[in-house]
């Protein structure tokens, strides 16, 4: 694994950092696409979403057992979003604000500065929603998710 | 990066496989978590679908523009979901069918038979859903997805 380019969102510090990027639609940001893969953005200025599968590149190691930010009990790691695990990868779906050369503009960002970035897909909700799901534990919690920041606790 | 498990769908071969995992909602498979992280699928029961983050463990290489198994002229790469990437991480989400001690039933495959799995995330609308969303080069030729089969061109 190896980046393709880095995430830039000014967030220096866990605390305070949105814990999810619907959850900042106002806070925007940059990626710089590495030269050598610029060409493989061609046609994305049509999408007005994509999804960023990065490098949580501040975590470090992970316990199977977590409390996560929107509940105060124990959970398994994989059925949170925690940013320790043992593939250290997050995901994120963020709006396109515009493409200049090998920068995309962005907003709805919940990443650390500098964040190294490993994929771009195309959003597309005919392949990516699924209405009605289930949310296990977080029902009754979610609806916290706009007023709850990274505290610190990973 | 390392397995934490293995998607067991019976997907032999490239050819016929169904291109995205909504295109193929009664394809059943499994998911075999290995012993050392079971651990952290407790409390994973209660989510109806689940992300799945694995390795494209067939693709080999990539370009920077492809025809993608939609459209019928060359793309830029990260605006498809094509299996040869720079780092070939392939995103699914599925539908939890049942749980039994490390195996996780689920069904909306679209993966290989044993597809490394790197990661699983819970699937939450509140936070993966983006109504409206533009979708580019797809815009008319999404419709086609559900008759649509992996040809082998990756």
């Amino acid at each position: 694994m190896r980046p393709i380019g880095v995430i830039h969102t000014g967030h220096k510090d866990k605390e305070g950092t949105p814990i999810q990027a619907k959850a900042n639609s106002d806070g925007s940001g940059w990626i710089e696409v590495y030269d050598e893969f610029v060409e493989g953005i061609s046609d994305l200025d049509g999408f007005s979403h994509i999804i960023l599968l990065y490098i949580f590149h501040r975590s470090k190691g992970y316990r199977l057992k977590v409390v996560p930010f929107l509940d105060n009990r124990e959970r398994g790691l994989f059925s949170t979003r925690a940013p320790n695990r043992p593939n250290n990868i997050g995901l994120s779906i963020v709006k396109v604000e515009g493409i200049e050369g090998n920068r995309i503009h962005i907003s709805g960002t919940d990443m650390l500065e500098g964040t190294p970035l490993l994929d771009i897909k195309p959003y597309v909700p005919q392949m990516d929603d699924r209405k009605g799901a289930r949310i296990g534990w977080l029902e009754g919690k979610i609806h916290n998710m706009e007023k709850t920041y990274d505290d610190g606790r990973f």
